[in-house]
């Protein structure tokens, strides 16, 4: 399916299963709204899902991997050919989004979608490479027009393949030295926010790096101008290959109507281009936790989410998605599983 | 054991096993610090067991039942024969701890500290009743001091016996219609602050409602006029059988050198009970959220603990308890199963 054509089939959430859930979560043993967020929850999946009881049992976590040529900016504490080396460790089952996948159930969908080296074949990677690597943002745009486009429909690709194999839920995660970069870069540019309050310091760049990181930032806007009501522009100008995947993994799952936990700085940024390209994706999405990453909070704002949880967690991969899952798989049994006041013999407030 | 016994074993945290914890955390593949509290919770978990790489496999929730005579002040919004209802539901499987205890693995322990009638016998229901509820804390004290020991032995016994049937973490929750009313006092009595600072809607009561609580809590305070240098004494005057049952369990636990997840704003009170009664048993406990109930910020501030999650929960039984249960397993899995650098052929910092 063409990206047009999944954008057009994102609809409103069904009011009717949400106004369902809402009734029969009135009605479980507890006292009403005592569950707080994880009611709110349920009732945002069942009017995603259109289901007023949903299940969520297929839960898969897209763990998207690309290069960035701003690196040579200094803008990194890790040398690039971590991007690669943590693709392996995905591969192998030792790193913390493996960890926390098998914690809660979920399968790790590793993706290839612009590492700057060509990577060995492996039955777990899935090959969705649009270059080696984007182009120094600080000089130029990372990308063409073009290749932003393929990047978001690869990611949608990848959603559409796993639903054949059982998605009740897509949790999105990164992985690319120097990508908290282009992250802030689209948050200005989408925010109207200067660097300075958006640049963060990433897997930990000391205070020369992260000085380094803002002026490469306000280089990148400043050489490539991007057009805040030109999500697609913004992508390809400042942003990255998985950063492109990520949103389009979004629209894709909105459009099948199946909940989006969004991971941290990079899949908040993706999701910010998910949301510039078609607005009605917001719906979807759950925010699972706010980064350590100054700058998250800035995002969260502009996307109107209000994240679950908030841990200092600041690794991306989709560890702190893994965990917001969790939440919503929670949320949705207390829905499902409960007894009501009827059914338990519990009498209700007097 | 005696509970003197059991205090006299809690001791500090193994330094030596949180220094090997955190030496491994920094080895592992993902910058140093980046899986934030996870992290810090690892380590936490080390120093409680003594071992560098813990794991939790056995998760126990007990969830404490009593009465509490204060009920005829109108505090609660709920009648009070809802506490047997809810028991029976527990028994059941069909409450809100029972779904969350099933989605993160634990096995929920059922126990009747001092419900107001006698339960109908059930081989899942512990049967360690001190009284059938308390007095009324308004017009004098809750209980005896003989009492109060009771009902901490008591809890205390029921760790002990579930020890037998593997138990690596414990969670604690609560039943009993009016118990947010003497848990508000136990936190006036021991923080000094006023009952207007501290008292909330518990279940959802109305302003009237709200206004009855804060006079009951203010009578009960100048009725009894608890010692907070004395806190079997403050558990005697104003708390409840549940409360002392609950302060118990997290003492026991801590002797046998395991950790305690605190759930809301009743469990909260137990603990402050139990810091009074053994400040070292602090070390030992980690607050799983933050309660919708005003006051229970107030109560983590005295007991110094920073919680897990903020979802707004304000339920009880422990269901705080078992998704903060969730996370600790999620770090220990991290500690335990992540590869090194040097294992996965990754680059470290520059």
């Amino acid at each position: 399916m063409t990206l047009e054509n999944l954008i057009t089939q994102i609809g409103p959430l069904d009011q009717e299963a949400m106004a369902a859930a809402r009734a029969r979560q009135d009605v479980l043993t507890k006292p009403r709204g005592s569950l707080g967020r994880l009611e709110d929850l349920s009732i945002q999946i069942a009017g995603i899902t259109g289901n007023p009881r949903p299940h969520i049992r297929h839960k898969v976590i897209t763990t998207m991997a690309g290069d960035h040529g701003v690196v040579a900016e200094g803008v990194s504490a890790f040398p690039q050919e971590v991007t690669p080396e943590m693709v392996y460790n995905f591969l192998r089952g030792g790193a913390a989004i493996n960890v926390l996948s098998r914690h809660v159930g979920a399968r790790v969908v590793v993706v290839d979608l612009g590492v700057a080296v060509e990577l060995e074949p492996h039955p777990g990677l899935v090959d969705k490479k649009v270059a080696r690597g984007t182009a120094n943002i600080a000089a130029g745009p990372a990308m063409t027009r073009e290749q932003a486009m393929r990047a978001l429909e690869a990611g949608a690709e990848v959603v559409e393949n796993e639903l054949a194999r059982g998605l009740d839920i897509l949790g999105t995660g990164d992985m690319g030295i120097g990508n908290t970069t282009p992250s802030a870069a689209i948050a200005c540019a989408l925010s109207g926010l200067p660097a300075s309050n958006v640049v963060g310091r990433g897997t930990g760049v000391d205070d020369a790096g992260l000085a380094r990181k803002v002026a490469a930032v306000g280089k990148a806007l400043a050489v490539n101008r991007p057009d805040p009501d030109d999500a697609l522009g913004v992508l390809s100008k400042v942003g990255g290959f998985e950063i492109g995947g990520l949103a389009g993994a979004m629209l894709a799952a909105a459009a099948h109507r199946r909940p989006v936990v969004v991971d941290g700085f990079i899949s908040t940024a993706a999701a910010m281009i998910a949301v510039g390209l078609a607005p009605q994706v917001r719906a979807y999405l759950i925010a699972a936790h706010r980064s350590q990453e100054q700058g998250h909070r800035i995002m969260l704002d502009w996307l109107k989410l209000q994240p679950l949880l908030d841990l200092d967690l600041r690794l991306g991969e989709g560890t702190g998605a893994a965990i917001g899952i969790s939440l919503v798989e929670a949320a949705c049994r207390i829905l499902d599983e409960m007894a009501t006041f009827e059914e338990a013999g519990v009498a209700d407030k007097e």
